[in-house]
């Protein structure tokens, strides 16, 4: 998109929380000209001894050379940690780039992978095992890990706790702002704070990007316990949003934990189990979702938010299947991108998902006013008022399926003539 | 879409072939002001006595009235003819209706129904249960059935054995250009003859539109051996075009035989299995893929027709699923309207489908082009050739998995910013 102005996204947030520092993480900035010039696109992160690590990544069964790269780290260290006791998942290195997915690149990308890690181990003075990688941007095209080389130990010799901000624009690609959250939590009394960034302007982006996210917190907690937190908290928030339906094949979501807040008389917490987690959970809970919604608010071609819930179904996943073939229909998407209350194309969009639904029992909303109930329009639908409605920047869908008692919601944003100029007028 | 001209498909046939009388069928198109002024919107169909029928309809879990009365007529013929064996599957008219597709009407739309076959029995003079209705348009508003009431009589009196052209005009909503095809084959030596025509820019419209085709034979053919001739065909064609993977509440395809043929010395055809039908099965199949083609060829917004295949699957489910996978996605969609060879999505579009894939050993070709051999960049590939091939109208695109022997084909449209123009700036 180098040369190519695209506005920012009206969702954009209207400003930016102050992000702290977080003992034990420090990272830079470069401008390794991987594609774009006269911009920043490597992040590294520096991680004190010690830090723990849990990741979540995309389901494509064609993964990047980075995704398989952090997914063999993560198990290699977990199979070591079960064989003995002492040992933990650490993490002393992330190197993100923008740029180039390194994905689809076959034996190059796997050389390029631990090319980079030996770089990044070498400027860091880690193992290679503990350096983690993440690229987005252009796939198919080989990635020169010569490009880190110029580039990474100069970052570590300037690495810092901040600005945050810098850190999320450097992995941005067609992203219109950077993505960032941060949050705290009471540990056994002790305060911990969580930061986090993201970027992906839904799934997809021109030539393929990504849905990237990084999250730091100096609570003093094991790497599976980290990962039983992530896995769950994964599913109402990035596991719920969509844009296009389309799925990368870089999608990656760590979760660091630096346990330096035990120096300030926090407890290490093996068991994800542990009572004394519930306040840590709920704020990455609510921190992720806040990430997760911003990508949907940077959704290419956005102009409306737009939360789907589906409620009276027969299970939690028939519910989500519902909501997601709803959030992904491009007819119920153009509909209100175009503020026309259609319900039609949400009945289409319940029909067409192959869950149980009873059409003489299905109820629709569109925020408070019920339009359709019990397989009819409502009797009482006022067409200007829900016009009115219509307007909004945020549209909540409702469906009543009347049939059982489990529910959901997912994320979406409309589909509009920009996301076709983007993703259509684009030359690779 | 009244008051809005839409131009014709540049896709759509540069002629239209001449369809010949089928003995046994007369039709009348009538103006019944269901929805537009000044167009025929109403289309009857009178079969001959001895008239057998099928059908395929649509999978939503919410489909139309009529939807389901076609069904309840069939299934009620089937269970007759095997209670005693002189029976058949008695079809005697056909009522199709553009404006208003009766879906999503409660109680209300079957009474319509009813009212409706009721209406068309009395004009025909046969029995409701040899009624067939199908209607497209509009959903979730109320059909008036004494619209039939004032029309299907003078239609019944008008009927005549053309023209064909003007019976698919009248079933048009959104589509830009009427759909017809003809074949004739030989059943033991008798010629017999196949005509059909197919309404639906894509499986949708504003409001949700839908797929109808209807198909008339004077072959003499048991309504059963119809019926398995149908559901075999349908997969390759009706089922294996996209535009937009949303799925009507209203995909109504239906097969009639007046059996008028053995007047000419045809023999009655009893059984699917029957060596007889080999031809005409041949023939069948070949004007629904002509048919379904047509659809695909007014997508909304269509520029492009693609056709998708996929090699070396592990299964022809397999193959048919990563198919539509990348049939369906935005991004392998917008980036063949924007004539880019762009083989990251196609990749991307591959790993979503949760099918057995293998990134190193996959192959993509755009037309005779190979660009991308066991999972990387084909060293011979030319970006200028290819460049090329991709303004052409018509683009094929295929992957070779390497994983087995089974494979599939399916067809669709790009993606366009027309496509949001017809259905984001419309209001219902």
């Amino acid at each position: 998109m180098a040369g190519k102005s695209v506005p920012i996204s009206p969702l954009a947030p209207k400003t930016y929380p102050d992000l702290p520092d977080i003992d034990g993480v420090r990272f830079a900035t470069a401008e390794a000209g991987i594609k774009y010039k006269g911009r920043t696109d490597v992040l590294l992160v520096l991680m004190d001894e010690g830090t723990e690590a849990a990741g979540v990544f995309t389901r494509s069964k064609c993964p990047s050379a980075a995704v398989d790269w952090c997914r063999e780290n993560l198990a290699a260290a977990h199979v070591v940690a079960h064989g003995m006791p002492a040992s933990r998942v650490s993490a002393r290195a992330l190197v993100v780039n923008s740029g180039n997915a390194n994905a689809f690149t076959g034996m190059k990308g796997r050389e390029t992978v631990k090319r980079t890690a030996a770089i990044a181990a070498r400027a860091v003075g880690c193992r290679e095992s503990e350096v983690f990688l993440a690229s987005t941007g252009v796939i198919g095209e080989p990635l020169d890990a010569g490009k880190f080389e110029t580039v990474l130990g100069d970052c570590a010799a300037r690495a810092a706790g901040g600005p945050w901000l810098g850190a999320a624009k450097a992995i941005m690609t067609t992203d219109t702002f950077p993505k960032v959250a941060t949050a705290t939590a009471r540990i056994g009394g002790v305060e911990v704070t969580i930061n986090g960034m993201a970027k992906g302007a839904g799934m997809i982006a021109p030539d393929m990007a990504t849905m990237l996210s990084f999250v730091f917190t100096d609570a003093p907690i094991s790497g599976s316990a980290l990962q039983a937190l992530l896995s769950k908290a994964v599913k109402p928030s990035f596991n719920a949003v969509t844009v296009d339906s389309d799925t990368s094949t870089s999608d990656t979501l760590m979760l660091f934990a630096t346990g330096a807040a035990t120096s300030r008389g926090a407890r290490r917490i093996e068991k994800p189990g542990d009572p004394a987690l519930k306040a840590f959970a709920r704020a990455l809970d609510a921190l992720l979702l806040d990430l997760a919604q911003q990508v949907v608010c940077d959704g290419e071609g956005a102009r409306k938010f737009i939360e789907v819930t589906v409620a009276g179904a027969t299970s939690a996943r028939s519910a989500r299947r519902i909501a997601l073939s709803i959030a992904n229909s491009p007819l119920v998407k153009t509909a209100i991108g175009g503020e026309d209350a259609n319900w039609g194309r949400i009945v289409m969009a319940v029909g067409k998902a192959g869950e149980p639904a009873d059409r003489d029992r299905l109820g629709i909303f569109f925020g408070p006013h019920r339009v359709a109930h019990q397989g009819e329009r409502d009797p009482d639908y006022d067409e200007a008022t829900v016009s009115a409605y219509m307007k909004n920047e945020r549209i909540a869908v409702k469906v009543e399926l009347g049939l059982g008692a489990a529910g959901d919601t997912v994320y979406t944003c409309d589909l509009t003539k920009a996301y076709i100029e983007i993703n259509g007028d684009y030359r690779s």
